[in-house]
């Protein structure tokens, strides 16, 4: 029997969702959703939001499932990171194989809700590949969802791109030793601390155009020379931290400012 | 008096517009859009079946605006090529400015519709940018749209950026000259005549994700080695384009395959 396997990105909120994703939503039997401990129920809520609002088909059911532990986080060695992201994709797989087996015994639909856009870094859809591996005979279906690098460059009312130029995304962890003009306009994603801050000294005419919590009530935005708004952006972020428990932000850096 | 202008995205067709995308849609007074002629039937039918879907408050309207001509189309020169995409918008301003005034004379809300993202290789938030230089009062919101690039990945089930790795955008037009593996997965855009052929020689170990008319009925995907399949993808670009007198793809590239 066929398992259906909905990865559905839900955007950055309510107003965001498609209407593929709702007609998606609206055929799921089973959602898996991470457990991921405390300090996390700003996105439960919005989660049990959506369905509430977007679900007009009874029957389907939440299953959470625990987090396997994912080890320290070791920054400075690429290979050993890339080792353990895989190995904690791999144990998260076959927990959700265990479930959907125990849960779905004559097939049916399960759905995994997405934050953003499932193309955008983010592990669901290589866990589901994982899943299959494990012998479950899947199909798996996607259906992108507005990502904050869009509701970023939305707010701030500009286009990722300069004319005819490039766009690169990168990561917190790489963009210090990657940066260079010539990779256009870069938007920086998964960076826990603004390594921004390392640019600084050595580009001095970047713009910066930052955003957190996007899409969620309380939303921040800031732009303006690097140099000049980034001690302000860095106490928004902390002032974010303290008031919610959590912080989730992405930036564009454009030079020439 | 403020005029509201809406930059609405309307994603890759009326399954994939937002909630927020439709709420703006139903505030607006007079929908500006360009007339480009022949050959694009097809886009001019969709934008047709969204209001009529989506749009539940009477009284708005169309108005054709014709394109200002943009001249010949010089690859090599980059400074020329800027020059006159400035002036073409500039041109393209002036005109809506104009239409603008005369046909909202008490302020009112006027709506751009925008396939796919507003804030990828699109020139509508510049256009309304120098609409404002003309000395019209004006506040621009943005509504983000799925991209064309994010349904690419959907299509393919695919991540666009390997894990922990960049993803960078670029052009048709950049390609051949700019492509490093150390860019990470690369998404083509703009490209008129499938650049990536500059590359099979050069970098023969590329993966390559392909996609047409991404959200339309005659959609066409195609992946696996880039030397083996480029031959099968100018086929059905040219197949699609002999169909519909217009062809409009985007395409990534994955070192490693």
């Amino acid at each position: 029997m066929t398992l259906q396997v909905l990865v559905i990105g839900i955007g950055t909120g309510p107003d965001h969702l498609t209407g593929a994703a709702i007609a998606a939503l609206n055929r799921v039997d089973v959602f898996l959703v991470a457990d991921k401990g405390p300090g996390t129920d700003d996105l439960v809520s919005l989660r049990d939001e959506i369905c509430r609002r977007f679900i007009s088909s009874p029957g389907y059911r939440f299953v959470e499932v625990a987090d396997p532990p994912r080890g320290p986080d070791r920054e400075r060695d690429a290979s050993t990171y890339l080792q353990e992201v895989g190995s904690w994709h791999r144990r998260r797989a076959a927990r959700y194989a265990e479930i959907v087996r125990a849960e779905l015994t004559d097939g049916g639909t399960v759905g995994f809700l997405v934050w953003g856009d499932p193309a955008l870094y983010d592990s669901t859809i290589r866990v589901v590949e994982l899943m299959a591996e494990t012998g479950l005979d899947l199909e798996l279906t996607v259906l992108p969802g507005i990502s904050s690098v869009q509701l970023l460059a939305a707010r701030h009312r500009i286009v990722l791109n300069r004319v005819g130029q490039p766009i690169h995304l990168t990561t917190g962890r790489r963009l210090v030793a990657e940066y260079s003009p010539d990779l256009g306009d870069v938007v920086v994603m998964l960076d826990g601390d603004l390594a921004c801050r390392g640019l600084v000294e050595t580009h001095p005419g970047l713009a910066i155009y930052w955003g957190a919590q996007l899409g969620l009530p309380d939303e921040a935005v800031v732009s303006g020379p690097l140099a000049e708004v980034i001690q302000e952006i860095a106490d928004m972020r902390q002032a974010i931290r303290d008031r919610r428990g959590w912080v989730m932000d992405t930036y564009l850096l454009r030079p020439g400012c």
